[in-house]
């Protein structure tokens, strides 16, 4: 344990280093899902690759047919285990820019309400300053000892926030490279900013853009509004149609694959104390919006949705313009549960849409992406590890949670290389990922890597099988 | 007679000239409803009034606290009624750039389907292209004569694509200079490339944008999926029971004040031999959308509409992004006809969105405009003066028509002016205006100049009151 406490004190030391590292990292605009972005994803890539090798990792970079992949790999003692630590060097787009109260691109460190130091820009906290944590432990370690107390390879993508099309395919090309006792993943949110925690479960999540069209061109609202179908209108008709009034969706076999959270766990999950008026509250909101009868926690952890992510078609610009449309698009997503199918979900929402258009009008489809929902097993060896050096970083025992959001590496894990993936992040509810001044706590970037030192070190102590 | 035929000469041996001039109109990119073109509308209407001085009018732009007015006169002989022309320099957007052929602000004549010349570009029918056929018609008559038939007032306005805010108060402002014995509207259709048209009644159009308020911020998908109020999901449901089954608008009062039409105004329609598949089957259509049991001449004449013109929401670019987002908003229009009440119709719009409201969203209103549906009475004899100078030009008889579009003016001269309006055009359905490829045909714009010329010298030898 003096070698870990000497990289608990490393750590603290170089704080200001780290960050200055982070926001390095944070500079670079990696916005996968825009194609004009690509040079920047690359960059992103190599600085990660560049710092790895430079930490004493053997690092590269992979190209894929989309963004590239970050490798890198370091042995640990004779007989330690190895784990797989996975990110994403990706972020989302920045809009609605003008919300941005700084450039999403310019990393600062403001004071929150509370008064305690947050990292605020675009990735700050999904996923470059989470990955970073993991990073940063490692180059603690191998500044006091010389050494890891486990072997580590890592594992960056640049794909996650857009669909991770290149993923698959790389873990099934490298399965050798790749092939570890377990996973570890940085993704993550703590229960709240005294407890950790680990996820055991997460939804899927199945993309899909839709375009329905009607006439050949633009019409005058005058001439032709009255008689000619507009797509809006049969767009509208179909996105209000997914739920029916008790908030569940009606789309015909949907509920396939669902199961009901066992009964042991819901009582857990009820003594973490969750509010329901503050987690709605903290964005101004307080009606649960989702299936009448769930908790706010069955409603984003155990139960499947359909939202409507984005819609466009007519004229939005400034003023107005009497314009029926020959187009109307919008993209949904599903979050997925238990043993739903993707891609049987996926032909459903198909045939819902093509059942409620006019004999005259047409619908495109568009996939974007498509994972299945992961369970873990609650009584994983690796979870207790994980919790057990959680539980002496931080004030409370680390909470065993749900999940609603979807990282679809775990599945891909479970399924290409056998292994079992720990979530476990140090992000907060109120971090803003995917929204305007998204940032992350100072104390998640301190603590995270302090809490990673110990969890390796733990690790690296063995794990029962 | 003699002065009139020398008057036609003038205007067939002039076309090319007459043809540069509206080039020169149509190169100004005049769109109103986008501030950034505010200069470029200044720059149509001192165009016009340097035209309209050179052929010897008394012309001068007008300041408003929205884009200016040109208003012009030239006296007629002693005794000789007075008219008021009225007509619009702005125009439409162009989005989608991408569907031109050509640049919208680079006229190009072609040759269309049917081997007849076409002048191609944004305002080519709407309405720059129709509003200098009244201008080469005085044009050619000042040349040939010294005078004009009658007196004659312009009034180009050029707010008339985004709701005319400056005109009522302009037309009550004004009373004394626009005081005339009719006016003369050129902003309409021919009933078919061989039959002239005389609008007798003309839908009213109410505007309005409406924003859907949520959480105070945009949301994860995968956080808050599921618990929080998603604005799509509320603004597609409320947009998607705007209508019932049959097609009827389903917003409480809707129907008041809509009567229906007389029968023998309805045989008279019955005998247009208007074709509905060509009709839709023209912009790739061949359902009449609207209310069920009614002729598409009804829907789109004699009917009221409630049409989405456009919605934007949550993320559109390219790619995805699984955001909940703080808003969503929608442009809606209602075209009137009969006695409905704009600004009724637009609080009952108001109150069917409120109503259907989560408790915790909100819901903004921008009125965008609102004018009454006008119907003229069928024996008025400016109607006949003006049918006896069409049926001269044209091969078949002048038909009397309703009217699908709002010209917000025609209900305004009745109510500040107390003038009849004359509703004369020769623009055709497949003109495209308000879409990609805007054209007018080159006969319009040639015939056109020599009805006006007919119609200003029959009305010069006196109208019956």
């Amino acid at each position: 344990m003096a070698s870990l406490d000497s990289v608990l004190t490393c750590i603290d030391l170089n704080l200001d280093q780290s960050l200055g590292r982070l926001f390095e990292l944070l500079r670079i605009p990696s916005i996968s899902t825009d194609p004009k972005y690509r040079s920047e994803c690359r960059r992103a890539a190599d600085y990660l690759a560049g710092d790895l090798a430079a930490i004493g990792f053997e690092a590269s970079v992979r190209d894929t047919n989309g963004h590239p992949m970050v490798l890198a790999r370091h042995e640990g003692p004779e007989g330690a285990p190895h784990v797989l630590f996975y990110g994403h060097y990706d972020v989302q787009p920045v809009d609605p820019i003008e919300l941005w109260n700084s450039d999403p691109f310019e990393p600062v460190v403001t004071e929150g309400p509370d008064g305690a130091k947050r990292i605020v820009a675009r990735g700050a906290a999904d996923d470059k300053g989470q990955l970073m944590t993991f990073v940063e432990a490692c180059r603690a370690y191998k500044a006091e000892t010389g050494g890891l107390p486990c072997g580590v390879t890592i594992l960056f993508e640049g794909e996650e926030e857009s669909g991770s099309p290149s993923l698959l395919p790389f873990l099934e090309g490298h399965k050798d490279e790749l092939k570890a006792d377990a996973a570890l993943v940085c993704d993550t949110n703590m229960w709240d900013r005294e407890t950790p925690a680990i996820s055991t479960g997460l939804r899927g999540l199945v993309g899909e853009e839709v375009v329905i069209k009607a006439a050949s061109r633009d019409l005058h609202s005058g001439y032709y509004g009255g008689a000619a179908a507009n797509p809006l209108h049969v767009l509208s008709r179909i996105l209000g149609a997914l739920h029916d009034e008790t908030g569940r969706v009606t789309i015909p076999d949907f509920y396939e694959g669902v199961d009901e959270v066992p009964a042991d766990v819901k009582a857990q999950w009820d003594e973490l104390n969750f509010s329901e008026e503050d987690f709605l509250g903290d964005v101004g909101l307080w009606l649960a919006a989702g299936e009448k009868g769930r908790s706010v926690l069955e409603q984003t952890w155990s139960r499947p949705t359909a939202e409507v992510n984005g819609i466009i078609g007519g004229y939005t610009g400034a003023g107005f313009k009497t314009v029926i449309p020959a187009e109307a698009r919008a993209k949904v997503s599903f979050r997925l549960v238990f043993q739903q199918d993707p891609e049987k979900l996926r032909e459903n929402f198909r045939r819902f849409v093509r059942e409620r258009l006019p004999a005259d009008c047409s619908a495109e489809f568009h996939p974007h992406g498509g994972s299945p929902a992961i369970q873990l097993p609650f009584d994983s060896p690796w979870i207790a590890a994980a919790s057990e050096a959680l539980s002496e970083e931080w004030p409370n025992k680390a909470a065993m949670i749900g999940m609603g959001g979807s990282i679809p590496i775990a599945g891909e894990f479970k399924n290409q290389l056998g292994m079992e993936t720990l979530l476990v992040g140090f992000g907060n509810g109120d971090d803003a990922i995917h929204s305007p001044n998204e940032k992350y706590e100072m104390t998640s970037f301190h603590k995270g890597q302090r809490s990673w030192a110990r969890i390796i070190e733990r690790i690296g102590r063995g794990v029962a099988a």
